[in-house]
């Protein structure tokens, strides 16, 4: 019963079989082999208009590589103030762009407000050069507390960041879980919805490691290759790295694990809410269910075998602590079977 | 036939079974899991003292990193005027320190001058805000011409560096090869040689993507878990990097790939120089091939089926071009047949 | 009638006179000359202990270096969400010191609330690489919002990041005009309350252009020269930058400059207050008046021949704009004839 | 008789008097004000085109702030190997491109050989991600060895830049020097010899604490103003910068200045070429003088009250030192008289 994060699962069999098939004689290194080269024609087809893909290992990787190509030193990125690049990346987007400095956007259930965007994008000065110049947007889409904008949210907030002269990436480390959660095409939830880049996340639902940089102007992809070199985030066997994304796109493989785990969530969240005061601690749009549970109950489960964590919240810390805020995460890997036995040992 | 570099092969069956047979279960992510976990013991017994030891999964993530730790933004790095770090990784050791220097030393076969290296160490004045401190030394061993380091030239160089209250990284991206032509032990090729940081390589010989960096004082490792967090180089599902190390430190898979490796370079290079007009470009201490060929063999070899790369060189283009310098990289999945048919071919 | 900053004014008569006597003959370049070296006894005596003392030339140097000697590029450094190294300088903090991320807190009149502060810094898990590492606290004195701290409040926030193994800095860039207000001595408003390093302003208190940067540990400047020399902030005729800083503390110029800074400010407030519909913004502890206009007697003034600055506020652009919240500074040259015609304007 | 440096002595009384002259009343700060306006007619009379003036204090910031503009982080700056820039400012310019490479280029006298330039430059692979991208060539001139390049000589540099498509900076802190050396026009020494950005000195000429950074494209500086206050660079009572440029460019004093410095050279190195042993270490075609002295000759000059520098020299160090290679700089301020004692001193 392991609901700590979709990352503590292992890989989908699909792709350590395509690795295993890919491993056959010696191959152009560094990006230059055959799977490498299909994977353009392929991200071109998902996203219905033709792009420039880059694989990387990791999500963070992922996100400060791709705001460094649209911010500079002197930048600002906007984000909302829980984001995981604002708060669970050690600085990695500063770095990678040489300093830039991230503005955090309050919002309930982790989504940016339209109306503080707007205002906190109409206070600096144009020119003013003492201060950083607003550059980038960046949204999570599955966001940090499991919500999902709708395709009219994402709209609002790009084009805030037009009229602004933003550039706006989304941070799609749950992308999957995101697109099947609102039904949509994957052109409409970026490109169409006013997305520049994407941080095309595999890793979290089912690769061993694995996400992809998208970007939907190729033209605006020119530095990209050196940035990722420069920071260590070139594999020289990149046939290793492209074939999981190759295979975690084949077959739907995809769509069919991110269905699954969000069936596992609202799965979880339906059984949690009908204990007495067990409430909701946001929308379960996708694969995380945020919950408030009664104390006595947290602290039972938390001495359980059950696997999960209390999620840190100056909130929880103030209200007298009859309720604790708590994440459970499920994943493509995440059995039914575990949900129930997590349920009868929440009701027990 | 293919030369071009130990990048290109693929990966050795049993770390390809090893990802499979870690594929098990939930488990703690971001390196808190049973593999990683056995790392540290694993490594600190092939080197005989207690380190710290950090996967990553690239030669150049590594090296960055571990230079970070020991050189300031207003630092020096010295290292081979060729050295990998300084002509191959387009400025990642100035991303990751912050702006450091690199500071090139001349040597032949690779090697750093030791005489160089002091003259070019005496000149700074201790102190002296103008100039950089100096702050680390790289050595690459086997180095970027396949030149091994003896360990009396090792030591010639970290007591330099001692002198002047130097940090010395080794980059190991050819560790094994260089361990195996000694035929020392890891102890005595590192920190018995007055190393402080490791590069460990493990991609060029036979692991997918993994390196490690190994400090031989865990105290001086204190900050790399959040320099390495903080370049996107720690993985979510640690496991399947860590297991690939673990694979390849397993039943000397890293010593018999290694010795492999070696014969084959030995076997090439000895085939190639009875050919009229070859001549050794650089000593064949691990598995590379340094060697001039005449221009009418090079042109003809370039145009077969063999893969190879001329090695640019300002000499070269200088001399008139009657014989071009040339590189052959052996591996652990370099055939012999291979090796043999390049050599009938060459000799044509 | 000049009320938009301090640093709109020129330079006192004594400081420019200095420059002109220290203009004889050639001295040692780059700080090695007599006056330079008499700073370090001067600024002892002023703060009644050992310092090391570094004269650069403005503001955000003087604070981005002092920052950068604490605070690791992953690092974060907490200030109040007002704050000039926050909104004000371009990010140059994050510049100086690679990257770290500065971390706003709320508080009233510019100052940082300790609540808020206490609950922000016990948020991050200790070692938890995915977070900056809580590195640094500054302090404003006499902060943006015209306030000054009170010694008891100085030593709640120092005693808060003591706790949590910060380092503290204080910005004075009108430290002068605090010290006068709170009576005390530079001692006890600086490492007696738990400051590390000052920004000790001169500039905007009649220096042409001088601040001087005071480790109270001098063994924690050790590598702040290298840093001011790799930011371009180390001057070559040095003794131009130094006689400034002593001119400024000779005859207590620094002291005189000050107190009539902050009369004119109390002059002004104390006559607009007055003034039917005028309300306080802020306390005026130094020589910064906060004050809120009603519309129509902004307008007017705004079309007068003084000048002073409306102030960005997204509270008023909220309120239905009834009163414009607009800032007022004086200086050591503010004349009070000049303050008495705004008034006399102002009750038109 | 000081030959330390020009930057031992002090101010031209010109340049100290319009320091008192533009002390008067409030102005417009960080750049805003008449002076500082005036610059860009004046700089753009004086090089016969538009151009975008910015002053700053130091040459250091001055030669890191233009070249940041032109190279990327991952980019590579060329430079001759005893650049100021490469040596002496403890790694500005990398801090300021956030990691750039500076390739240093041999060549006699101080001046890059431009066939060891068009060697380097030619070996990079074009779009290669492996290696740093060549992105700008700093010209020093006159240069570290007092030499002046021809224009016929800047013009091949910068044609190789061209090809390259490199922009090209002049590190002009000996400027004037430079100009009155050659006699020709300044628009001929920069742009119309393919100069797209100048630190043009005035500190070590005269003025107090003052260079300009001119691009000879405007449109090129955009975000030069972002990058100077990010680095502290911009002075908040600037009037005090830009007067200092005003009062240098008046009435020729910048010319005047250097014509007596270079002429106060040439009757130095005349006078000691006169002496038995005394050898030419590189030609003086501005303000510096660079012989070599018969150790016995060096050894009694360092101990007399006469004051200049031996030079560091990996040669010196190694041709068992029966000469020592010196340095002597003579400024605006040195007396003719002061030569003629030291000549005598050295005649003994």
């Amino acid at each position: 019963m392991i609901f700590t994060s979709d990352n503590a699962f292992g890989t989908s069999p699909e792709i350590l079989e395509a690795l295993t098939r890919v491993n056959v004689g010696a191959v152009a290194s560094y990006g230059a082999d055959d799977v490498t080269a299909r994977l353009t024609k392929k991200f071109s087809d998902v996203f219905e208009r033709d792009v420039a893909v880059f694989p990387v290992a990791t999500g963070t990787a992922a996100n400060s590589l791709a705001l460094s190509v649209f911010t500079p030193p002197y930048g600002a990125i906007y984000c909302h103030e829980f984001a995981h690049v604002n708060v669970d990346e050690c600085g990695a987007p500063e770095m990678f762009s040489g300093g830039a400095k991230l503005v955090g956007i309050g919002g309930a259930n982790g989504k940016i407000d339209a109306d503080a965007l707007a205002l906190k994008l109409s206070l600096p000065r144009k020119g003013d050069v003492h201060q950083v110049v607003p550059s980038t947007l960046t949204i999570t889409q599955s966001n940090e507390l499991g919500g999902v904008y709708t395709l009219a949210e994402l709209h609002r907030l790009t084009e805030l960041a037009r009229q602004y002269e933003l550039h706006v990436h989304m941070d799609g480390a749950r992308f999957a879980n995101a697109l099947v959660s609102l039904g949509c095409t994957p052109a409409e939830m970026t490109w169409k919805s006013g997305i520049d880049v994407l941080s095309f996340g595999a890793t979290k639902n089912g690769a061993m490691a694995a996400e992809a940089v998208v970007f939907f102007d190729p033209a605006k992809a020119a530095d990209f290759a050196f940035r990722r070199k420069r920071a260590g985030h070139l594999f020289s066997k990149m046939r290793f790295l492209s074939v999981q994304l190759e295979a975690y796109l084949e077959n739907d493989l995809w769509l069919r694990n991110a269905r699954h785990a969000n069936a596992m969530s609202k799965r979880l969240a339906d059984g949690l809410l009908t204990i007495d005061g067990v409430t909701l601690g946001s929308p379960v749009d996708a694969n995380e269910v945020f919950v408030r549970l009664p104390i006595a109950l947290f602290k039972r489960l938390m001495k359980s075998e059950a696997a999960f964590y209390p999620w840190d919240n100056a909130e929880d810390a103030k209200e007298g602590h009859v309720r604790q805020l708590v994440r459970l995460v499920t994943s493509f890997a995440t059995k039914e079977d575990e949900v129930d036995r997590f349920l009868t040992l929440a009701k027990g």
